[in-house]
């Protein structure tokens, strides 16, 4: 049926409970999407400057017809023999270091960090997980632990196994060598080891980007990898919104950063939308876990899903989308400083690729952080068209991480966007 | 690409690791479906009496066309407004208890029951769960604890809160009004409350699917309820397996089991082979676990989700399934009765609608299962075309659960083919 937007806010409070979030003051009504572009109920037009699970544009033709024809033709569970799951897990272990050669797939990211967080255990026999104070891994049991800004109120005493470290910040803490947030892993690993947990693993998004994309020199994580190979623990980097080219560097932050991980795990943009997660590591990590237990997940693999996951990486890969995020990425970051010696609100321009953004502050001096103008400017933005939103641990940093089909134009459009909406919004 | 047979199980080794396990010892190649009939590479048509998941057909073209229609309009997570959710939502809790009023949508069962845990330990303040101990409920750290037969060898210690009872057994071990069954139920809740766990949550399958579906009458878990509220603790009916018209009498097994669950958990056949999963509550324990936690599922609940779930629905209900499996599930059972008469090897038939089966024994005096027999006919049915398995404690049952689409020609055609294979596969 089609409701009005108060019945749909009313429907949801009644129908799904509290607590469940829209996006935005007024929360928009999207009803279509294409490329780069959704569409609201009203036949408003928006430029989709925010959402990374559309990797390769929303309703990709090359994947809604993998997704359609797989579907009339057989989709079922892998305890029989198909060549869609191989042909996706060859090609994804193709595109990885060597040591990196199995896979397996499940439904969402948060049931491969699920599994990333059990293997750590299963090889170290420890159990002390280590994350970013400012982070998101998914939402188990386990795993919504990781998230201390957002941990359930209950979960079945898994918090004592969870320590954190503040996450790392270009802006206010320079960090240039990553030696800094090594040692403060470190510092963790040994609080781990005094408690008699032991440490089993520091789980990252390689180039954090809930933490608000810090501009780091590649290699960054160097330091941070030999710290926690030298305490025996693994390294898992969670490449669930870094992956799959949003860099622009690189198909994968990890190669970035300088770093192999021991596991790695993937989810949101893997099939553009349709449910699929997973994680490669090496033959022994994963024959480790597996030996003795048979995990099975009865959609994860299945010919649609595999089908869409190849449809997705294929198309990054012919249409070079890792170079269009480079270049796109460079035109945008040139256009953001361009916008910063006009408005001296933004106090910096970062990220890489296509996920990039501003850091809004009251004072360049202080760096007082201009959370809640942060949020009257997205609030704008939308207004004007321009989906996009806030993160990091102030909310003040404009977050933008659209399609990796966004282009040059696109880009343009954006900035001149925001350059009438931070002239326009008034800053008290 | 196409890979011959021993390439397929190569490179699955090669790709995905060990213990990845296929059905038949030589497993079948599937390329293709369409309603209760699967073909593999060479051509082979086989009929499906074993797959639930897609509950209305193989490439059922309502859902087919859901899923292919909403992919190429628009496929976004939920913190946009679309009616798709709510639609399902409400399409779903129409067919409830009115204190099944409020739900959340996962991508697997798995998912719904690592939630349905956590809403238990909300409401209750304690964490002991009680499961039986022939059964599965998924496969996160936290409900892999859930199985005692396969349980993995890592957990960070989950399993000091899980305690477990003898699956009911109505062909050995009868308990024709459920009261053993509670009592058992009760004993481990004491134990839990003796160790200072606390007990949280009974969770059941209320038609023991995996345990062998032993036959019960209507309303048999009304005792065991009993036990459970009185001791506060909350019982969780995954609905997984027995779910949407199943069991023919009704469209949940808990309504025909006698019970209202605290928390209804669903899964594997909600959008058939889409991955959808999710679960019902009130609103109260919905709140009670939502407050102070905003639990986000990236893919759960998206527009193409919901379209395929409201579609599979819909289709249930026109095309009236529930009693379809009903008629079916009875003639079924009378020609399985038929051979039961002809063969001695049969030692119970039992079940209801389109889950039912035969418990294969060496003696029926003494009721030894025959198990190494049953895999032989599986393997056979399997090289005559008809695609089954074996479940239960001893793995001697047959269990034959197909497509609710399933018809009598079908059955006959399936029982036409077991009188064939019970009278040519040798007994030793």
């Amino acid at each position: 049926m089609t409701r009005t937007k108060s019945d749909l806010i009313a429907d949801r409070k009644r129908l799904l409970g509290p607590n469940v979030a829209t996006f935005y003051d007024d929360p928009v009504h999207i009803v279509k999407g294409e490329g780069v572009w959704l569409w609201d109920a009203d036949g408003r037009k928006y430029l989709d400057c925010y959402n990374n699970v559309p990797v390769v544009g929303h309703c990709n033709a090359r994947v809604v017809d993998a997704i359609a024809r797989q579907s009339a033709t057989l989709n079922t569970h892998t305890r029989y023999l198909h060549d869609g799951i191989l042909d996706y897990a060859e090609a994804l272990t193709d595109t990885l270091d060597d040591s990196l050669n199995t896979a397996l797939l499940t439904c969402t990211g948060s049931e491969a960090n699920d599994v990333a967080l059990r293997m750590a255990e299963a090889v170290t026999g420890k159990r002390g997980i280590i994350a970013t104070d400012a982070t998101y891994h998914g939402n188990t049991a386990l795993v919504s632990q990781l998230s201390k800004s957002n941990v359930p109120t209950v979960g079945f005493g898994l918090d004592q196994y969870f320590r954190f470290v503040d996450a790392p910040d270009s802006y206010r803490n320079p960090d240039p060598d990553g030696t800094k947030f090594a040692a403060a892993v470190a510092e963790q690993i040994a609080a781990h080891e005094a408690s008699g947990t032991g440490f089993a693993a520091l789980v990252v998004c390689p180039y954090f980007l809930n933490e608000g994309f810090p501009n780091h020199p590649d290699g960054w994580l160097k330091p941070t990898a030999k710290v926690v190979r030298d305490a025996g623990g693994f390294l898992i980097c969670d490449e669930v919104q870094s992956g799959f080219g949003r860099t622009g560097t690189h198909l994968w932050a990890h190669e970035k950063m300088g770093v192999v991980p021991d596991v790695l795990t993937l989810g949101k943009p893997m099939a553009n939308g349709h449910p699929v997660g997973g994680l490669v590591t090496s033959a022994e990590t994963m024959a480790a876990f597996r030996s003795g237990y048979r995990y099975f997940n009865t959609f994860g693999g299945n010919p649609v899903s595999s089908a869409a996951a190849l449809a997705v990486l294929r198309e990054i890969q012919e249409r070079d989308l890792v170079e269009n995020a480079r270049v796109v990425g460079e035109h945008a970051q040139a256009r953001l400083r361009d916008l910063m010696a006009k408005y001296d609100v933004i106090g910096d321009v970062r990220g890489s690729g296509l996920i990039f953004g501003a850091e809004m502050v009251t004072d360049r001096a202080t760096k007082e952080p201009a959370s809640a103008y942060t949020d009257r400017v997205i609030n704008a933005m939308r207004q004007e068209g321009f989906i996009l939103s806030k993160l990091g641990r102030h909310k003040n940093a404009l977050k933008i991480r659209p399609p990796l089909v966004f282009s040059v134009d696109n880009a343009d459009m954006l900035f001149d966007g925001l350059d009438t909406v931070l002239r326009d919004t008034p800053r008290e």
